[in-house]
């Protein structure tokens, strides 16, 4: 159960392979962005996607988040996965394994036919099969909403996996160690109230895994 | 399997009844903190738990964190809960179901005793039951952490439950509406390869539930 590679293990648990950093940005649909208004942190979460090169973050025009791009904040982006605790011999060696990636950079607000196409691509790697039975945004919707660009120009990614490193002289303790892992599934799909009778849940959903 | 109960719904989803807060705050185990360098933004993911009217952070002394912390720069801390994904008849309408928890303030570092009952409260919270398992920290261990206190004064919670709010006049299209439920699992504690033999997991490992 507990994986067996270890990347970037100790000390730094840095990652720059870019194929890592990848897999683990498709992984997750909420992110944590982080800006400054008046010299103070705001962190949020919000919905996210990859798209190449960049992520599209997804917010409404009247969040602090669509101003503070706006008004030339810088950004700084996670996403983390955690993946199990790591229960050492001892509190100091006890940890937690996750897999996490931080981006930092300046947003940019999308707008005409660049929007439109990145609020497809949202909708399409959020539930990915949903683009085709959803009918077409509104230009009213579409204004109401914002979309915020990032490149991972500036882009890093910390792993842990395995095992607790316990020190040499604890391996003799009569304490149990090991890791306590973390899946998050996906559950039966549930049917709105006023779904009408005799629709289906589609196949793209009975298979959504993240 | 969808929840019937939508506090602060719309417009604003804000939610301030303290006991919601904290059951919010008390199910996670990592942090979102953001701080403040050079008029940047910097976030990233850490273990937390909350203590009262407080959330203690867990670090180390290297963290940009601390010497974000130590330079005075204030904190925004956010803990979510995805749980689902909320699929709409319109892509505008979609959206996700979640618990987050958003709180600012400037935080202190603890020293001395308050660090040593810090920690504990750390260790027995992140895993409850655990901490009369693990031996002693040493002084250079402790010396090597740092715990900063984050009081709940200004704290925020946000939640979406509940199936799609869709427009009146998209129910009579023949497409699926609902909630794709997510769940997050303990799995089966997984013995360290180091584990001397005869050891069993303990009881509080096999329940361990978030």
């Amino acid at each position: 159960m507990t994986e067996k590679t270890r990347i970037g293990r100790l000390p730094e648990r840095g990652v720059d392979d870019l194929a890592t950093i990848q897999a683990i940005l498709d992984e997750g649909l909420v992110c944590h962005v982080a800006y400054v208004v008046d010299g103070r942190p705001v962190v949020l979460p919000t919905l996210y996607a990859r798209d190449g090169d960049r992520v599209l973050l997804h917010g409404s025009n009247s969040m602090g988040l669509a101003r503070a791009v706006r008004g030339g904040s810088p950004l700084s982006v996670a996403v983390t996965h955690l993946d199990g605790v790591v229960v050492a011999r001892s509190a100091f060696n006890s940890s937690a394994n996750y897999r996490s990636v931080v981006i930092h950079g300046t947003g940019v607000i999308l707008e005409g036919s660049e929007k439109d196409e990145a609020l497809d691509t949202l909708v399409d790697r959020l539930i990915p099969g949903r683009l085709g039975d959803v009918r077409p945004s509104t230009v009213t919707e579409i204004r109401q909403t914002t979309v915020i660009a990032l490149s991972l120009d500036e882009v890093s990614a910390k792993v842990r996996s395995g095992g607790p490193n316990d020190d040499e002289a604890d391996l003799d303790l009569d304490t149990w160690a090991g890791v306590v892992p973390f899946f998050t599934v996906a559950g039966e799909p549930t049917p709105a109230q006023d779904l009408r009778p005799g629709i289906d849940i589609p196949d793209y959903l009975r298979s959504f895994r993240r």
